[in-house]
């Protein structure tokens, strides 16, 4: 049995939840927000005890200092040595990095370089995975790419109509997100739907705060709705999704802003927030979507584009095994689900509305007799994660 | 019986259909290319003649004058007044246009306004409506818009994602293009096939240089692939289609340009000229494309887009009575129809291979148990201009 630690590092906050494998027992879980900021706020869960505090803290090498300080002070572990492994969510591997890998120097060279791709949140990961380092250097340290799922698009997918040559020499692609999430909750469906991969179509909808489409054939990824970063796709909590390029220097005309700023803008005033204009939490929007106008045109587009993604899918695939909600909104929001269904009825998909009742649950919620099937899978990237450190410490003390 | 001149400014080009309505006879036609260039080109069919001149021409304003004294001069008209009415292609009236309308000055004075959404055609555009006004006093001057026809789609598809005061302020929203064509097309459709309006649901697939998708929904157009500008949507010859916004400034840093020079870059060097890197004309891609892998990639990449912007509507529209090609590549090249076709089996479309041979024709080219009808409708952009035209004239002579 060993103690294996996984991290998600995101902008301004360090997420990470601590497992004894195998068997993946969640022996204790939390998260720093607003990392930066004088009022950061840390929480921690476990077995016994939960606790929250409010404390300056000023970056990533602090918070993991903090989270190193509290799993002793709270005897989460009696000695920090116990943890032989510590999993990192890196968010864009770009094209270099297909599966989890253990972090040496080169490895660490090579994360480097890829920060262009992710500026807001690869310097955190780096930030983060350097601190851990520093602290335990016995435990092995890896890294898992939520974009290597998707290295198995095929180049007409991958590819935009742009010059070629920017994607020969500047890596500018699709990667997509959410690759560890879709990779879990794809083995998870395998499993309870008793189906094999390799005969298997599907179309997962990983719908929190961030949010996308990934279309499943042959049990590989063959398409997702974020591109060459995370902002495109289907509209977000406060992410556009796509829009038209030209619009963003008709912007920057008008509100006399560089370009930089527009998409700030996209990243984090746009999506459900921006359409609203009052909140970008999906469960707020359902209870005011009623009486509000905008609340409602905020739902609506973000079913609207669920739908199209769904469509265009679909017909890239031929056949729709499955349809699978997972994620925050996707897995505890069954009238969500219920508006993209009932608009799916081209492709005889029928929910059934008391099965979809369900919320966190791993079910099925389709009508027998629905073209394709309906299901959500709550996610688990951190136990994905924690599992690909456990297989690669395996291989480590095998050698 | 009147003369109705059809004018068409592009950003460098000035193209003409000279009708006599009703009845629609094509009296000439020609067109003035490469305006701004030493080596303009200028070239003319009347019903005895055909000729080409290279010659300098500096602004659209010349070209007017040199199209005028050509009409004469080849005795195309005896004398310039017998054209009664010039309807001019408008590519964006952004929100303030539905339908065609007399050029006044205040109308110019609204469209002059508009420039900022169409920075490159509605210069050109306003400067060849002020030539004619000048030449032409007499002639009623008309102006019919690429937007208008998508002035009914509803705002959960022209809404973006993005903070809503922006749609309010600055008019940030999907206009769409090529809706002088979507309406020719239809109206053709309806009348060929027999259909009701209010009862029609159909995708038309508009695959010229320029390229869009437009759902229709009960006899609308309800969504449309092109957007705030029509650089946005499907791959086209040489422009973009959707990209991931963060690209943009990507490649500013990485090119060390500025966003002006990114925009144009997906304008005018994009799209199958960008991936094949040889060449923007879908011809000579079709010839090429099983020696030359780029090639083969733009032209999967073209097909690619347009399905998945077909299974999106399809998924909108939860019905469709039709599929219907139009535009240069649509209504000419029967294997790009084919391709699209093949890949909507989950639709139950069924493309005929022999019907599908057709080409410049309105045909039905599907088998007959196709779950929708394909056809092919040769557009005629400069007839449904010179209706409009000629329906004015009639209420204006009526007052």
């Amino acid at each position: 049995m060993i103690k294996i630690l996984a991290v998600n590092a995101g902008s301004s906050t360090l997420k990470w939840k601590l497992f004894q494998m195998p068997g993946a027992e969640v022996i204790a879980k939390g998260q720093i927000e607003r990392i930066g900021f004088q009022n950061a706020q840390l929480s921690v869960v476990t077995k016994e005890n939960e606790f929250c505090e409010e404390l300056t803290i000023e970056n990533h090498q602090q918070a993991v200092d903090k989270l190193l300080v509290i799993l002793t002070e709270y005897q989460v572990v009696d000695r920090l040595d116990e943890i032989k492994g510590i999993g990192h969510r890196f968010v864009n591997g770009a094209g270099h990095f297909s599966s989890s890998v253990v972090i040496d120097e080169a490895v660490l060279d090579e994360m480097e370089k890829l920060i262009e791709f992710a500026p807001l949140h690869n310097p955190a990961n780096i930030m983060a995975i350097k601190a851990f380092k520093a602290e335990l250097p016995n435990a092995l340290s890896v890294a898992v790419f939520d974009t290597g799922f998707h290295q198995t698009i095929p180049e007409e997918n991958t590819v935009y109509a742009i010059p070629y040559e920017y994607y020969q020499k500047f890596h500018v692609q699709k990667f997509g997100a959410h690759g560890i999430s879709y990779r879990y909750v794809l083995q998870r469906f395998l499993k309870v739907a008793g189906r094999e991969r390799a005969k298997t179509n599907a179309i997962i909808l990983h719908l929190g705060s961030g949010a996308s489409v990934c279309a499943i054939r042959n049990g590989r990824s063959f398409d997702t709705s974020m591109g060459f970063s995370p902002v495109s796709g289907i509209a977000m909590q406060t992410r556009s999704g796509d829009v038209d390029p030209s619009m963003l220097i008709y912007l920057e005309n008008k509100l006399g802003v560089d370009s930089q700023a527009v998409l700030q803008m996209l990243n984090n005033k746009s999506g459900i927030l921006g359409i609203s204009g009052v909140s970008s939490d999906m469960r707020e929007i359902m209870e005011i979507h009623k009486e509000n106008a905008r609340a409602d045109l905020a739902l609506k587009i973000f079913v609207n584009r669920i739908v199209k993604y769904i469509g265009a899918y679909a017909a890239e695939l031929g056949r729709v095994d499955a349809l699978i909600f997972t994620g925050g909104i996707g897995e505890n929001i069954p009238y969500v689900r219920k508006l993209i269904c009932d608009k799916l009825t081209i492709f005889g998909i029928k929910i059934d509305n008391n099965l979809n009742e369900v919320k966190s649950k791993e079910a099925r919620v389709s009508m027998p007799d629905s073209k394709s099937e309906i299901w959500t899978i709550p996610t688990n990237e951190e136990l994905m994660i924690a599992e690909d450190v456990e297989k690669l410490y395996g291989k480590v003390k095998a050698n």
